[in-house]
């Protein structure tokens, strides 16, 4: 009874089907083999445009190395002050960019107010002084179990053309925000802005598997190059090609998402009904964020169950993070529930 | 038929099914697992030593994340020149290391000569202009095919100890090397001075499996953000773990050595019966570095066979590279030999 | 009238006539002269303490090295987040240091708060999906033209010890801070707990001299081979040298800066005495920060005075930045406040 | 009788009364004054064409900013092995560009040969196995003494434009090449290919100064936000920018390399009629490499002479590298030669 991340479930059967189907013949190594010409055309199908693809092994690698794509060295990247670049990834970042800077935004929906984008943090552009800001960073889930609107992706996509700034999208939790949003690839990313995704598998039933999707051609033309030298270059390439073909093949992708979105509204609505706990984010995906008694959270640990405690706030009660996976099951969640009210 | 390198074959249908045992239930991520703590374990007594393991994908993050344990942004690691690091790696090293520079020395059979290193390489230490020695890193095998003795690798340790350089092996074919060699795991590692290794299992049957193994502790301390922040630290480690696991039980990768070594033996003896064939290297491990006549490498491509063609030499014969893979058919050698032979 | 950095000012003759005495005859290049000798005794004296020093051109090099001394790449450093380091260098910090982070904290006053520091920054330290947090640094003066009491210094030194950080301070208007506090440059930082001074000669009367000043060795260690390689090794040395050492003689640099802080002073109580006219902060040092009507502005500007004009608050005065320099006229300060009065 | 570099020397006294002459009034800093933007006419008037201009503080500096203009982290330099980016900076190229690789190609006259960076060098492009071959950098005057002519720069100007290759000259002894060849500055460089020079004045009788002249547009860009984060952009300028005013003024700088030009030959004249001194290089600049017995190099510093002595041969001589300055005076010259000569 984990509840504290997506990704302390295992993966989907039919990746590991996957693995074993793939495991006869002979390929050409790094990529150079049908598997992952394939997976190129795949992708493209799915955000139904014609798009670069790399496959990776963690999202910390595919954000960094997509950041690299978007920013210099002495550049700096917009972002949510709790996103995963500027919080939980070491100085990662930096390291794939050659030192550029995160700036963090705050607000309490862990979406970056496309507003404030516009009017501060041009703050110092061609001021040799300051780094420059290059590129804006979003999360989609973000960090707060909520999902950006397509409007609201728009809206930020038009402040950074009209600033000049590559726009990336931390996809780590994709296919929640879109399946809770019911759009399409296409809308979430490319039509309203975004150059380059963080696409990730992971969390959502992939065994290692995250990749940057590229819409604009420029920002994927050295790409390679960096990759390798990163160490994300895979020898036995076909092993990510084909859980990528399993994952998007018969909707397994969607089917996952929406199963774990499903779990996160019904643990927030039976939650919701117990006195003293209070679902303090807008549940858009496959998290859950309550408050909840001291008590009630001591009685859950001593049951048994597994999450992130973030402590007591001011009024006694506990901020908790609770996170569904895409094989969570609806008794353990009703458990939880049951627990939670005593 | 592809000879091209022994990461061309899958993995060995132990590690697909170790994956697939290990699926089931949660564990928390990052190596916060049990299987991952029991890598340790085994790897510690695989080399009959208490020693630090660190998962990660590729060879190229095993062997930057080993040389940023050993040598700083200022400093240099002598190499061969024909090593992975310095040919293979893009600016990885560089990268990993936040700029030190790989001294590539030079000799026909791929190994460091340690006299060499001794007299000339510690040129500039304590000069300021120059780029501070402070690692040297051997390759075993060699990219020549080639194995360091026990007491070559010794008669480097003492030189690194002589002038406090920190001792890496890139055992991207550390199977292949020891099997060959008939000594154990300790004999050709601590015993004999080295500190880090670069332990490889994908190139000898596992899916994507390198292992950062390390002897001297301080080398160690901060090696978990390092691998963090390269994006290296994959969330369901179990899964790497596992491979792990499997690939050193029951001698699995003892016997996937053994057997790609005898296959190169095979090959080796095979071409070394026909005229104007020489075998230019001595074949220590699962690589077989033969010069054929033009006609010869021309009727092997014709027949369909995948090799790197290193081009014509002064007297027109090309040198090419055979690798022999774990579940290489001996049939596939033999058909290898008799058009060759014509 | 610019009033607008102490840096607009030139030199103090004595740093010309200086240069030009050590210009005859040869010495050997990169500090192996007898005047770069001198210097480490003469610094050492000032600070009452061996110390090593290292000079160099610019503060953002001084402040970049100090800092890679401090902290490795997947390090933090938590600073004010007004700092010139977090907010002046581009992403210097980040290309010395080979990708540490930097932690901002906030304050009014521009000082970092050790309570603050004490129980909040050291969040994530040992969990490696943080950079870790190794260093704090100071600025004295701080960029609200505040100083530091020795009180507080130390109270922020012993947090660093608590917590294991090393600590720096940027002493870019480190003269002025000093005599304003009337203390001696030991109590100011060893005996506070200091490791590593940014000492900063250039906004004081010197040409180009800043000096890297390391208290405790451990961090002095490999400093010579990161110098180098930032090119930051002046080939002439003894022209920094000598700079260095009439900067320390007969007081200038304790003269400099008492005329500077002296001239804030005049300012300051001028300005102070006008109505509608603020003094936002402590005046501790060159600079003062009054918040002026606009039309108070629009006068100054129109009559010629150079400043940072920081725009308009919420009740529309404006707040602007005054710095005093080394060979600030009195007329000039009087001139101002006379202008601004109306 | 310091012959070890020309850096030993001071700086002529026109530098410092430049200096003096410069240090009235107040100034914008950063380069944001009359002196600094001044710079930018007299050095394209210099160079015949409108060129970007940036002063910076050492030769390390300017080759590390220069290189960084012409590749990224994942890219190559070819150069000389003996190149001084090669062998005199330490890790400082890696630092500036990212960890871009340097190629040093090797030759007895420290030339690159442009046939062999033709058939060579361009290995690996395209294969994201390789640091992407991106720039080119000579030497001039080469590590060697020697000069490359105008018909060699320009052929490997074109082999560099054959394969898009950025082309960089370290120029540290740029006039003393020009004025040996007794050509223009544009011949020397962007008529020949030239896109950025390291444009050296130091050694040449500035007290520091060496500029980053960009022929290129593309390549200056960003060049100045590099400039700041590495701590290479000066605030006070103007002292820099008046350097190069002095430098350039009434032909200082070339009266200055015709002075040590003929010190060089002179001294190389004398030494060739000693017997059993052998003169190893074309003398086209301001450096002797003359061979001597043991015996006549024990004379030479037992009567006072420094230089630097790079050990005995296989015939017992002693290669030994003679350095002339822009005031070495013809009676120290003499006397070296009558030591030398017994």
């Amino acid at each position: 009874m984990n509840f504290a991340s997506d990704n302390t479930a295992g993966c989907h059967p039919k990746i590991i089907q996957a693995l074993a189907d793939a495991n006869d013949g002979r390929r050409m190594p790094y990529g150079r083999d049908d598997e992952t010409n394939r997976v190129r055309t795949i992708v493209s199908d799915t955000f139904d445009t014609d798009c670069d693809v790399f496959l990776v092994a963690t999202g910390t690698a595919a954000n960094g190395l997509a950041l690299s794509a978007c920013v210099p060295g002495h550049g700096a990247v917009v972002c949510h002050e709790t996103s995963h670049i500027n919080e939980h990834e070491g100085t990662g970042p930096a390291m794939f960019t050659g030192g550029a800077k995160l700036i963090g935004l705050a607000a309490g929906d862990g979406k970056i107010d496309p507003a404030e984008v516009d009017h501060g943090v041009m703050t110092g552009r061609g001021d040799e002084h300051y780094a420059q800001v290059k590129a804006l960073s979003i999360t989609q889930l973000t960090e707060r179990g909520t999902a950006y609107t397509v409007d609201q992706i728009s809206a930020i996509g038009d402040v950074c053309r009209k600033h000049g700034l590559a726009m990336h999208m931390d996809g780590a939790r994709f296919a929640n925000a879109m399946v809770g949003l019911n759009c399409s690839p296409a809308d979430m990313t490319w039509k309203a802005g975004v150059d380059v995704v963080s696409f990730g598998g992971t969390k959502n039933g992939a065994l290692a598997l995250e990749a940057v999707v590229i819409f604009n051609k420029a920002l994927a033309a050295e790409f390679l190059y960096k990759q390798k030298r990163a160490g994300q270059l895979l020898s036995k390439m076909r092993f990510m090609s084909v859980q990528m073909e399993a994952y998007l093949k018969d909707d397994l992708w969607l089917l996952n998402a929406r199963h774990s979105n499903a779990m996160a509204k019904r643990l927030a609505d039976g939650l919701g009904n117990i006195q003293d706990v209070e679902i303090t984010q807008s549940v858009d995906g496959n998290q859950v964020f309550p408050r909840l008694p001291a008590a009630t959270v001591e009685r859950l640990k001593a049951a048994g169950f597994l999450f992130y405690d973030r402590g007591a706030g001011p009024d006694g009660r506990h901020l908790i993070r609770l996170v569904l996976a895409f094989n969570t099951e609806p008794a353990d969640v009703d458990k939880f529930i049951a627990t939670a009210g005593g």
